[in-house]
């Protein structure tokens, strides 16, 4: 009796899958679900399962797409410039370069950037089959838009290395100072990037 | 096509109620479900559909029960003390308390404590229904076994303000140094505590 009943153990277990979900944090959603309404815990339950019914992942650029529709919006759309090709780390990544309504090409999601610390090495990210895309397709430019982390940046040169053998254009995002920003509050390390990487006016 | 697709959003939209996860957070979840296998993602539906068609409340004490067993095993087991009352605020308190196999008596969740910041009132706790319990059976002594913290405190005091009048027994949990611990490492509050209540030998 000294134990939690069978139901709610298996569900603090199930969220304790979650990642950065400990024990503690698995306990007080269980508890929250276990009091909220009875239609509020069945609407997460069934997003949760519609999502894995619906979505699926591109099998050509591996952004998510509905599961009706692969390869996705992106990959078959005929007026999307098909010399570029745009890699990122993740499926909101893509996303956000959509909002700049700056890029045209095609994309390519990692699923992630290089972490030798947590495991993740070349096989873990979905590299091979960019090289294979490069391969299969006429492209003139790769933009390499990982993130401006120690990881992303890990992650681009790698790729980078391996891009170089085959002659294309590869690009990175630009670092510097964030529009909008003040000197003061710039890190020295962005600081540092931004006058390396300054441009003539 | 800038924003994720209809199932995406609306499960970001789900996790975002649960407490403790904020929108980034919901987004890190919601891909890691689409990530996860199926079989993983829908023994979490599964598990959230299940405790809460097969875990209620008690009615009486307002523990975790099966909700086939309501009363609870506590409030209807004939061999527990029915004269000893011990209060607190989760559903989790009672387990820890029955580990230590030291008492016998009956419970009282209150699912919660008093926190006026978070908007947490007497109405907002089952203060009234343990004042009613208190009533109908012929208890000796009330133990409020709040946490140590400063809601726990305030909650304990105004539960104990409430039932002086009707002249049983109200006791507290001892507060002091924790056992296996380390003078130099108490804060000055325990320590505080550890002085003020300071037993005989």
């Amino acid at each position: 009796m000294a134990e939690f009943a069978e139901p709610i153990a298996r569900l603090i277990d199930e969220l304790r899958r979650l990642p950065g979900v400990g024990h503690k944090s698995a306990q007080r959603l269980a508890f929250h679900i276990l009091r909220s309404a009875p239609e509020d815990a069945a609407r997460l339950a069934s997003a949760i399962a519609e999502v894995k019914a619906r979505i699926t992942f591109c099998s050509v650029c591996h952004n998510l797409t509905d599961i009706e529709r692969d390869p996705c919006a992106y990959c078959v759309n005929p007026a999307r410039d098909q010399r570029l090709l745009c890699v990122v780390e993740e499926p909101h990544n893509v996303i956000a370069i959509e909002r700049t309504g700056e890029f045209h090409g095609l994309y390519h999601v990692l699923h992630g950037a290089l972490s030798p610390l947590r495991g993740i090495g070349p096989n873990e990210l979905r590299i091979r089959s960019l090289l294979e895309r490069l391969r299969s397709l006429d492209i003139a430019e790769v933009i390499l838009a990982m993130n401006p982390t120690t990881e992303g940046e890990a992650t681009a040169n790698y790729i980078g290395r391996l891009l170089k053998p085959i002659g294309l254009r590869v690009t990175r995002l630009a670092m510097g100072l964030p529009v909008g920003g003040d000197l003061e509050y710039a890190d020295e390390v962005t600081l540092h990037k931004a006058l390396a990487y300054r441009r003539e006016l």
